[in-house]
């Protein structure tokens, strides 16, 4: 490029209409003139060549993406992860925000990927190393989107609970049980305290589990627990399968007793959720297969931030996430990340529901609840309700239990000397970080 | 787990049913013992706990994922790529290949892909670092999928052209211009010699350049090129979009004149394609974004071969890939290896059409046929066509010369002093690797 095609690659950020650019955060690493690499950055994501050959006409005003801050944090002695590309120059770390015309794909999440983190994004010259950071929509792009029908206030609704953590349980074991079997593990979850008892991510509709009989025998038991008990339960049901099946599913298992319903955000695809959530007649709930595969790598792929907000933006009213502690390789800084990006103001689109989720019991509670600083979150364990030595009945009440003297300010330990199923759950799970 | 908890998730291959397990090859380090840590793996992707509480019952015959190989290739002194995983123990680099049951999930695509690399894959204890390598699928399983409709016979048949690669250009600029100067342009890289003139994948349907109009001047111009060259021409439409206009879509661009259509596989998702092959009546072609988010690493994610599968199980005809050269970040091997996941054998499914592409001309047009080492490939230049000195005419024709002269065995320079638009294109492109 010579200097005056570079020039059609920069902007003064407050000379350019913010409603019309995406401001987009990257990380990069480039080989040479960084202001160079920068422009192909943005070449390779708008108007790869911006004029017909033999026309004077230019499209980048209109149509280029442009780089409206850039700054170079170090000199690398090589591309980070061994990742290779040829030349010669310095190899530069770089902190880029491009603002992104979104009149080049409009109001729709597959060509808005393929703009902002698709071949421009990991295919430009002499940048092997890039990872997608941060996104930034204006109002005016948000205005095209519905975004979460329920939100939180409306799941909340569902339970007619205001004032604490939503409880969660993942019924265990995930695969294999019949539906009488779920049903009655669901039943007992219920029954202990949970208010929401919900199919593994993995579990959908097979032949040795059906969707029909699975939701029916739920459904069933979800009444019978809100009778029993008097409140109001979810039972969350996962629909994730091929997209032709998706509305069909979602009548077949609202019908039946399902009051909420869980997608494989990624493994589905995001616009086939937005699809489900323009016709869906309860909340819908996201679960992360997949991301981690594009996200976990400090400097390379794509945040797990972004994909957190594209899924509110696709209209998910609950997003379970990898919560905290060794155990999901994820740092406690970015799972607050996260969990702001549900709760944050964001256009006119309500917030959605949090759920860090990952080897939770009992006696992790606390912890999520101090790091992320609100009531407003789900807390899904698995086994440390439905692998509890008393059952998934005394599973939950040890967390139920849990949450009243985390509200009481009282240690758990010292609550657990008068509830027996907190007692239990610090033995069986106490080992645990 | 105990040695007896560990037995459940090894197994033998030949005591198992071969048409009941998928076999997935992974990439994987962990810490402290690899017997424990791979058993685990197996749990995660499969029944993480396998009886109740207070229960007999053992759902690992059944249902369990099964290590049927283990090597331990290496001791590493940290885990790859600044990774962590708390605990103690040496750690270890391995290779696994993994026996699972199909019927866990069923022939679906989002649920697959949530069992062989969801969180059981990414969330595994202690393993931080995993990539799954490769899949194989049993015929079993490949016979509830119709695969490609059309594959490389089909779209052979579509332009008659069997004896040599296919010319594909993308249509440059690629953002910006009006459906009027986009037909010219195609029209001209027909009458030059262009098999297919396509969209950009980033090209979708907006206000200023809406696939109504583009699909019907393109339409038009293609059927004038087939009138004035006396051979079939493609102009391949892409109707990426959100996935309830899919169908829509297909129908408009069909009826203008659109006779294949491209789709990006993973913003779009790999379900809504599946989707639309059943429906289409014109090949389906794939292009790549967002897949090197997770495939670039040697050591994590998931692997390009494996998308490459996938893309081919959904349904494509014909799948666009980042071809050779440095410019596309990628080894020549692992190209290699994305072509030929194409075109081997694989069940019943008809074999997609490779099109390996990055910054090509004619001048790469040798490279590319003598590593593949076989005339069913397709070639897409996008400026080494659209960005030709003498225009999308010369440029067409520049690559057809070059093959002309490979056909011929003979040296493209030598063709070149007789072929003037040959001869331009090594002037403009030739100091290109």
């Amino acid at each position: 490029m010579t200097a005056a095609d570079l020039e059609g690659f920069f902007a003064d950020a407050d000379t350019l209409d913010p409603d019309a650019y995406l401001r987009l955060d990257y990380y990069l690493e480039c080989r040479g003139d960084p202001r160079v690499a920068v422009a192909h950055f943005c070449s390779e994501q708008s108007t790869a060549q911006w004029r017909r050959v033999g026309s004077g006409e230019d499209l980048r005003g209109e149509f280029g993406a442009k780089v409206v801050h850039l700054a170079v944090d170090a000199t690398l002695p090589e591309f980070s992860y061994g990742l290779k590309s040829p030349g010669e120059g310095e190899i530069h770390a770089c902190r880029v925000r491009i603002a992104h015309p979104h009149r080049n794909f409009g109001p729709r999440i597959p060509n808005l990927l393929s703009a902002v983190c698709g071949e421009g994004t990991f295919f430009s010259p002499g940048a092997p190393v890039v990872k997608l950071l941060d996104i930034h929509f204006p109002d005016a792009y948000l205005s095209r989107f519905d975004g979460p029908g329920y939100g939180v206030e409306g799941f909340r609704d569902l339970l007619g609970v205001y004032d604490r953590p939503i409880f969660f349980g993942v019924i265990k074991p995930n695969i294999g049980l019949a539906p009488e079997d779920m049903a009655e593990l669901g039943l007992q979850g219920w029954l202990g305290g949970l208010d929401v008892a919900k199919d593994d991510e993995m579990l959908c509709d097979t032949d040795w589990c059906s969707l029909e009989r699975r939701s029916a025998l739920l459904g069933a038991a979800r009444r019978s627990a809100e009778a029993q008990t008097g409140t109001a339960k979810v039972y969350l049901a996962n629909v994730t399968d091929e997209v032709d099946r998706l509305t069909d599913l979602h009548d077949l298992a609202v019908e039946n007793g399902a009051n909420a319903l869980l997608v494989n955000a990624l493994p589905v695809g995001l616009s086939a959720v937005r699809m489900l959530a323009r016709q869906t007649r309860v909340p819908l709930v996201a679960h992360f297969p997949m991301i981690a595969a594009m996200s976990r790598m400090e400097r390379f792929g794509i945040s797990s931030v972004v994909m957190t907000k594209l899924q509110r933006l696709a209209g998910f009213d609950v997003i379970i996430m990898p919560g905290f502690g060794g155990r999901m390789f994820m740092s406690d800084a970015e799972v607050c990340r996260n969990a702001a990006a549900c709760l944050e103001p964001m256009g006119h689109l309500r917030p959605s529901l949090p759920v860090p989720g990952g080897s939770d019991w009992a006696g992790s509670l606390k912890r999520v609840h101090d790091a992320l600083g609100t009531r407003d979150f789900g807390f899904v364990p698995g086994r440390g309700v439905f692998g509890h030595p008393m059952g998934p009945r005394g599973g939950a009440a040890s967390i139920r239990q849990a949450w009243d003297a985390i509200a009481a300010g009282v240690p758990i330990e010292d609550h657990a000397i008068h509830h027996a199923e907190l007692s239990a759950a610090i033995d069986a799970f106490g080992s645990r970080a």
